[in-house]
């Protein structure tokens, strides 16, 4: 186990979902990609549905991934992955944090469009594909993402189901030669531990957002940027919540 | 107190902070517009923010209405108004309910360009002008929308404080002239019960999204319509809720 | 028939073609869903095409509904339901009018996105399909409209050929299979009485125009909202009209 | 006056609205530029509005343009243009033409951008600005239209009013200023004599559309290329048309 | 050989690739379709690549075009075509001519809308229906541009080889069919000869933009209009250039 | 100095202009913030214009970048940096690499909105602004540019002269106040070393394209993604070069 006083920069990935297994393979993408210099801390909410496969369990994610950020601002945390393909509570996320907050969606798009002139997402169940849409509009990524393809198998199947494995590989081909792209993008935290396998096979870049993310993040921490406080993103305004989110309040942030 | 035996629909209005006195000023404001044969239940959540003023805020909004959304299924509720402009949890909602669900800002914007070419909107508080944005943008409206002005004022300053509504009369003013708009929308739950006057003042359709969701709601229930189920609507997915959120799981779902 | 006297809004559907049978249907459908309170007036004009199949009989149609909204301003008409599918004429009578009128090509594109994150539309003719598709981009829908499918069969087809409903239903088959929405769109004012039976048989949301623009009036007027006449919708500027246009001089407007 | 004999192509220039003043101004622009061997044939309808100053004239004034383009076809036309900003009817007149027709704010606005990497319009009155726009989305030109600027003075002063043609003056150097563009669109046919002294006087590129469309059509009809008649353009279906479009009907068409 | 004292205007068609046979049958295509009045100049630049299949290819041939445009204007030419379906230094080449400078992407693409709703381009190669995409976004043709289609073949070998002229027609014939376009676009210099051709067997119009952009830079230098020097397109600013390129100081420019 | 021994990657930062002062200097701020592990190389081509303001120079430089990708292959480069707003050459850059190419525009555009939801560029002269909203339209990034400044000052008076210093301070003020923006994206490399200053100053993220491109470099480098090979990107096809160019036959690549 690495020490901490080797560390300049300690990076939080949470993962939305409350799957430990899930959370153990992400946080081992990640910290097999990671500086040495950085310290990643992967989590997971103790609160929240143990896979997202819809909007309703992407609203249902979001507060566990508040509740993280929150814990990592008292911790000195630089800076933030959000690892579910949905990117939940990014924006909320950000006027929480002081230091970056990256998306696995955004980051690996934007990474995508670095290594391609087009590239199709591979994602789980055909029902998240509008989440996938809905982020590719929002983040402007109209013009180089040619399709959004989808195995159709739950979320927590790809952990261990060989069937999964080969469904995405078959898409992964499919897109190389329907859609004629040349990079893919992993449309799922969960896919995160394949990506390097199937950029052999594939011989075309295929991005984990995860990985993504990572190094994303240690980028703009080692620019010395953080999140702006200029309008959008500035703290949450101080007020009182109630019921079981009492303790959300921003009362205490700077 | 009117009885449910002359009621042929039941419309759940859902004010997502928990300002009761907001909720009573929705609440009035909906049943004034509602038809007569419409009984309108309108109720904010016993948990989350007091106003919701930024990402943050609204994210913690999101739980508690679709807590509302979950018992109003239950209790055979025929369509639901989501009565904050940012429209949160709109889809999560769309997942849970069979009849409709109908957010503020999208009924406001779809009523008003049946009236008017152009529009612009008059917001609260400037940090939530890209809130607004980001609806205008995914809803399609970027043809329409010509300018988000805000008061920059705090949401729950409507209510009480007679400088607020100067400020948002001198807002649509300055839309009307410089914008050239035809028509504004107002872009807070907050500013409801002030459309009827200010319409009048200005003489051009000014658009409260409540009353415009409780129509459409209407609207959409008279069709005998209901929230699609194949694809991106559908119930969510029976699965383990963890912590604070066990009692949020769908596996009760039809 | 009922009487005027029980009635609180009238709603002049004007069928832009003159085939009379097409209005009685379109009439009835329309009837079937109007509040109890609202008075349809179905009407065609006595002048243009018997069937819209084209620009040509499109700009042909216009008159004939811009005659029926004069008609009706002098007739104390509440709103207006122009009900083809390429909404013709809709801007140009905004300005005589003023009341909401409402293009069933809008009003079923607008409700079908309260239902479902993606819809196709079927339509008659492969050639028209460029009309539905201009309507797309001008309301803001190509985010929301995956497909514009054709039975290419002619308009009036509809009525008495039963080949031309069953072609209806199975272009909506493949709506739901291949484009993958959750909603369809029917893409003619002759489709109308289609709607109820194809969303039983289909078992998702199939949006008949004219039922929706019905009730999309109905909740205009009860919000007291009226076309705005500042700016684009201005009544029309009084000046001569010459030839057979004489009497369409917008000289008698207030 | 020049024979027939001389001329390789005819090309009719049709005013869509009744002032014969203006057709003849409009006719002499479009012969003094049109090439030696071109027919200028320059008429209005004996039906429509005087001038065109919203979406009521536009639509009263199509049926005129499309009896002009009916009878064009009879006598040999080669090809079209359709001389007021709106376009008005260009779709429906491709329907019926064999030849080219060009409209003259397309003509206009595909030249602009030839010259300029971007372009302001200048237009008449106010409440006319959004047919521009429309326009503008129509033709994808909102990359390089920066703005839609009037003088918000009525059509006909254009012609006899000095205090008009000042107005445009002044608002094409704001143009300049202000937009920072490097040519400007006339957003008028009434404008058309003025482009000359205009884009002498501003050093620019001042773009007359009837003047650019003559230029247009004689180059599409130079290409030997004719209106593509396999879709959406096909001839008119022919079919029955009542009152007095009853001559309207296009059975005779090839 | 026609003599310069016949002509009014001079055209210099710039074939950006250095293959001398291509110039040639640019230019005879240029010539056949040029007015009496214009003199044509077919040239290649003796610098650049033998033809242009993708990104590297074309920044190659981009100095050479320059090149030949700033002899051009030495020679007092009044308007140019860059005769490579990417458009190579188009914006660079306008800042260095007095006169029009027309690529015959755009001229193909501006062209095929006057005469089409929708068309699909036909290219050479799969890997540069990129560049054609670009191309279509940067002049506002997505809503026009159905497909960008490829045979495959090399630009090459579209003037010796049969084969690569029979995929062309079958591309033209898919397009038409599963597109449902009204008209083609031909994505390459080289493919100009067969336009005329094509337009007879396909019974749409093929657009050829060699053809296309020598109207239309008639057309421009009729209307009298040059290519604007206010703002982007204003001449270089005069600076020292190293190396190869020192002779391309535009310090002599007016 | 430091030894190759110590670095695990070497990135070419390619400044395309010829000044050396201004390569030393974008090569200073590279090596500042690149990881300790990192091998700067900053060059300038031997041949182009000293600097860039406007298209034409831009074409000019494309050769010289493309030169020192070239070199930079053979000499086991990992990843390169177009040092220049412009991007100057990146897609066919992209072809002639192996690893990634990354220009400083998309560079700190990408980097701006995972910090702030909406930013402005602050760039040099008037007419450098098209050239940079060409790279917003083509990086999908319109949905987060609010505005592009400039000081209209030459890109070498930024080295030397305080005026322009002073000039881009204000106008990231004015950005900041009237945009209303939460992050500043500096538009010219020869900004390079002032935004650490400049964030300070202003309170907000103040991004320059050169360190966030080399960040990105190593973050894409470090992920083990290679610019792909399949489709747009692949290497250059082997064919003749004449000219000064023939040395840039792509004829060896592998």
């Amino acid at each position: 186990m690495e020490l901490r006083a080797d560390k300049f920069m300690k990076i939080k990935v949470i993962n939305p979902n409350t799957s430990a297994s899930m959370t153990e393979q992400i946080g081992a993408t990640a910290r097999s990609i990671a500086s040495r210099e950085t310290e990643i801390v992967a989590v997971n909410p103790d609160m929240g549905p143990v896979s997202i496969e819809g909007f309703y369990d992407e609203a249902l994610s979001v507060i566990g991934v508040l509740d993280e950020i929150r814990k990592g601002e008292a911790q000195g945390t630089d800076g933030y992955v959000i690892a579910c393909f949905g990117d939940p509570g990014l924006y909320a996320a950000r006027e929480l944090a002081r230091g970056p907050v990256i998306g696995i969606a955004e980051a690996a798009m934007r990474t995508a469009v670095l290594l391609s002139s087009e590239f199709s997402i591979v994602t789980t169940l055909a029902r998240t594909r509008i989440i996938a849409q809905h982020l590719v509009d929002r983040y402007g990524m109209n013009q180089f993402c040619r399709n959004i393809r989808s195995i159709d198998l739950p979320v927590l199947s790809i952990e261990t189901d060989t069937k999964a494995q080969t469904a995405i590989l078959e898409e992964c081909y499919r897109a190389i030669k329907v859609d004629q792209v040349g990079a893919i993008v992993l449309g799922c935290g969960g896919m995160a531990h394949l990506a390097v396998q199937l950029t052999q096979e594939l011989n075309v870049p295929v991005i984990d957002g995860v990985s993504a993310a990572v190094k994303l993040a240690e980028a703009v921490i080692s620019l010395k940027l953080k999140t702006s406080k200029a309008g959008s993103y500035a703290f949450p305004i101080a007020k009182p919540y109630t019921g079981i989110f009492q303790s959300f309040s921003s009362s205490e942030n700077p």
